[in-house]
């Protein structure tokens, strides 16, 4: 199976090897409790979302679900609900595959139209964005497995998770374990970023397995067919790579095209230099050969191939900042003109664009960096990893990350590319992949309450409620982590009866303010809500009551970390 | 040794008892690798930093150490390094010990050439600053084991770890264990919120043996006084406990003075209600009564008492947001405005102060609530409860709240109260104190480079530069937590060699940028860094010796976090 086109991969056929079974053993991932997969339907389009159960007689809350069917033997791979609509189109002769490419004919495609229920939103609203190029629909016609989702500004904010083997660690099946642990847990889109043995089998099982679209670093595997030695790379051997991940299906390239051969000397007085692994090898090339880079000289080549497919382009920031020193300097800057000129030559062809950014950026200087890109890159969608807001916290990194992410979200970074506890240190495993994911949901969820996303804070609002009311069960539910809510909680009261308690360990069942404050709202209600007049007309005959009442006192929710 | 005035602790003798030892066993912590205490001298001030040696010819790096002494018996306590200060004062007879009352009077005392020298500014600089009632140093004259720290908006950002046990859970030897665990990761002050059994004999073990200063919610305990019940509370009662904690050497009161009788109806049609312990106290309290708040009419008694003993006030957010639904809104703001008035009659005192602020805010009404403190507190320092910036993690709240802090504190807050992961869902264990501690530190540090603190970025600088270099062991010990970014690391590669190697397991040894990135260094500056000549002149001769070199590529850095 190695090496692309020659294969049979998704084109229908289920082509996934049976022996040396690399997948062997992989349990499928129970559903998150408390929750069903249901469907929203817009005649043959159906939308998958989470439905969350919740007690006391309110309304259950959907969320947003990229997680896919479950209980998928991972042998025949995802149903491919895309099929019917790549084939009508390729039975009328299509030649330009881009969503981009449709909604600039004023054409509303079934994509579109999943999208829109998705988020909420009208498909007329959905096709304006992808023809402004504001936002794209990441969705190869050879990766028809994938749930359309949409990646723009004017949209929830996504995360991606980063997974893939290297030379000195990782299997097949342990990715395609992570693949799912990673949507799980709310993965938007997954990039697999394997260099080790074994790239392309390893790319082929992900993405018959992939509910969400697969994005990929080609020059990886590239470099893998020249040995390793930069200087050997040419446009012919990359396109070749193209076009075979393209053919299995890969829905967006990331592709360091702007790393041009002037800007090299301008990262010599950096502390980190290069630190992107694409840039470093384009950077190479074009020392060792004294010429501009060929992915930006041969750039519209590239763009012929990726519309046959529909692969969006993800322009890499090969020359991002790896240190806080690093920061808002020249070479990232001039990188990112060059990105915006390429985004021009691509919309050209009506081929999809995201543009990559950074990297290691104090707070203060996150903002130039949307304001900049949102300019100079024509509103593409930006999709940034972190950024880390510090260097010092090796270990942590998904901390020092969610903090810039969350704010680079806010101000209009449509897609965050995670980062792992793991980062600088080593190769992420499953707890790091679920550490990081999670961080990420924080950032973007949080980011979409600072936009002012419509319906972003019911799931706010119905957890606390549960808080508030001490529906423990529901608190667990609506988290992003029940598991380890619970557990939390069991840690210090683990009787099944505490999970009806009026009160939890923090404070004791004598030191809880729920009571107090539903005599406060009782008796506000009574009177109308005037707290003036309630005071003058009415709050001497609620003093009495209380003093008669000799009720306990309560507090809620405020354990060590508050009073 | 119950309630207070008549032990004998505090006052230089070692009172500590020695039978049922509740700290049996306790061992003391390890220094952090690769560093020491040393000392900055000025006259008979002598302020300890952590001193990080660094290889390859780099100057160590001294960092902020709150740490204290290490390897002290906790049955005799930490030195008392303030007593002689403190005893010349009683000596000439002064009757307001507070550093404001000496800055007010142009005295620069011990305590202030102590922080000037830990911050790196001149002593002059912090009477002014504390005269003006923008900094405090918390430094109750019975707790002369601290050793002194400041909190302001000009000073490097802060951080405070609580602890305490509940009517469920924890002892006195936990509680000492989390204090001097909390300290060696960072936190610059320590609360002590127990509401258990031996709350006094707690505090006493807590504050002989704490180098960082220790605040209190003295209602509370004032609370078990009355056996729970908030409506038997009254002034005296109050007064009472006050007066023995400030005995026993607290340094801070929380202190909700300003949830005032009017104010509570507005928490009526919140999602969250009140959910401040001690502001549903008194708001209790107010409703029995048909009153206004004690703690507001005797305003002027307590700060009588306060300025004997230099207690700061921590003026509390009782009606602060307990969710994203509840932020920002009139109860908030209307108590904000209330302790801004009270700010004013505590520095008609000399008594120092500062504000409590929320709690949970979405990210885009962060800035409001510094903005508005500053105003209407009179730039009194700020100190934050995170905030939350979503509800929807319980389990995670370090890093909701992280973010949160990071930008508040970037925008103005003095403090950090740090928050746990198991925040709302039960006490935190040693675990979970360092996970907040390390993430509040993280968010501290962001905000000290953002708000472009002179110096701070001197950390980040050696760590990437250690980073790039591949000296693995300067970068763990250069990191927030060197036991945690060697163990991630060595997960990958264990063998002792691979702390020297040129590689690391994300990308394995023929997969790092390194080598490319010092040529390209090598090469600009041999060229003087005038990048177009470069490009111009001698490129050609650059790409002619790569080719003729043959080397390796390397990139650092890029794990599946980048690319």
């Amino acid at each position: 199976m190695k090496n692309g086109s020659e294969t049979n991969a998704g084109n229908g056929r289920r082509s996934l090897p049976t022996v040396e079974d690399p997948v062997e053993g992989l349990a499928a991932l129970p559903d998150l409790p408390g929750s069903e997969r249901v469907f929203l339907s817009d005649g043959d389009v159906r939308v998958p979302v989470r439905r969350i159960s919740v007690g006391a007689g309110e309304p259950p809350v959907d969320v947003y679900d990229p997680a896919g069917q479950r209980s998928v033997d991972p042998h025949h791979g995802l149903p491919k609900l895309r099929q019917p609509w790549i084939d009508r189109r390729v039975a009328r002769g299509d030649t330009n595959f881009s969503q981009m490419h449709y909604a600039r004919r004023g054409e509303i495609t079934e994509e579109m139209r999943f999208v829109a229920l998705r988020e909420g939103v009208s498909p007329d609203f959905v096709r304006d964005e992808i023809a402004r190029g504001r936002a794209i629909i990441p969705a190869n016609r050879k990766h028809p497995e994938a749930e359309p989702m949409i990646i723009g500004r004017n949209f929830l904010v996504k995360i991606n998770a980063n997974i893939g083997n290297s030379a000195v660690s990782s299997s097949i099946g342990e990715e395609v374990d992570k693949l799912r642990w990673s949507v799980r847990w709310g993965a938007d889109t997954v990039m697999d970023l394997s260099t080790g043995k074994d790239i392309h089998e390893t790319r082929e099982w992900i993405l018959r397995n992939s509910p969400v679209p697969i994005g990929t670093v080609p020059i990886y595997q590239a470099l893998e067919k020249v040995k390793g030695k930069a200087e050997d790379l040419n446009i012919d051997i990359f396109l070749e790579t193209l076009a075979e991940q393209a053919e299995q299906g890969v829905d967006y390239f990331t592709i360091h095209a702007g790393v041009l051969l002037r800007y090299v000397p301008l990262t010599a007085r950096r502390v980190t230099g290069i630190v992107s692994r694409g840039g470093s090898i384009m950077a190479k090339w074009c020392l060792s050969h004294h010429r501009e880079n060929f992915l930006y000289t041969h750039f519209e080549e590239i763009c012929a191939l990726m519309k046959k497919y529909d692969v969006s382009f993800s322009l890499g920031d090969g020359l991002r900042p790896g240190s806080i020193a690093d920061a808002n300097d020249e070479a990232q800057f001039a990188e990112l003109e060059t990105l915006g000129e390429l985004t021009k030559i691509a919309w050209k062809h009506d081929v999809q664009v995201m543009i990559e950014g950074p990297g290691h950026v104090p707070m203060h200087k996150i903002k130039e960096n949307v304001d900049r890109q949102l300019v100079v890159c024509h509103e593409a969608p930006f999709y940034t990893l972190g950024p880390l807001v510090t260097d010092i916290a090796p270990g942590y990194d998904h901390i020092t990350s969610a903090i810039g992410a969350a704010m680079i979200g806010w101000y209009g970074t449509a897609m965050l590319c995670y980062v792992t506890p793991k980062e600088h240190l080593g190769l992420p495993n499953r707890k790091d992949v679920k550490d990081g994911v999670i961080a990420y949901k924080i950032a973007a969820h949080a980011a979409d309450l600072a936009k002012g996303h419509p319906g972003a804070q019911k799931r706010d609002d119905a957890l606390s409620r549960a808080r508030f009311e001490f529906r423990w069960e529901d608190q667990f539910n609506l988290s992003l982590d029940p598991e380890t809510a619970r557990e939390f909680h069991d840690e210090t009261l683990p009787a099944p009866s505490a999970k009806g308690a009026h009160f939890c360990s923090m404070c004791g069942p004598h030191f809880c303010s729920m009571k107090i404050t539903q005599d406060v709202r009782d008796y506000a209600a009574s009177q109308g809500l005037k707290p003036d007049d309630a005071l003058t007309a009415g709050l001497r005959e609620k003093a009495n009551a209380f003093l008669d009442g000799g009720q306990e006192l309560y507090v809620p929710d405020a354990p060590a970390g508050g009073e």
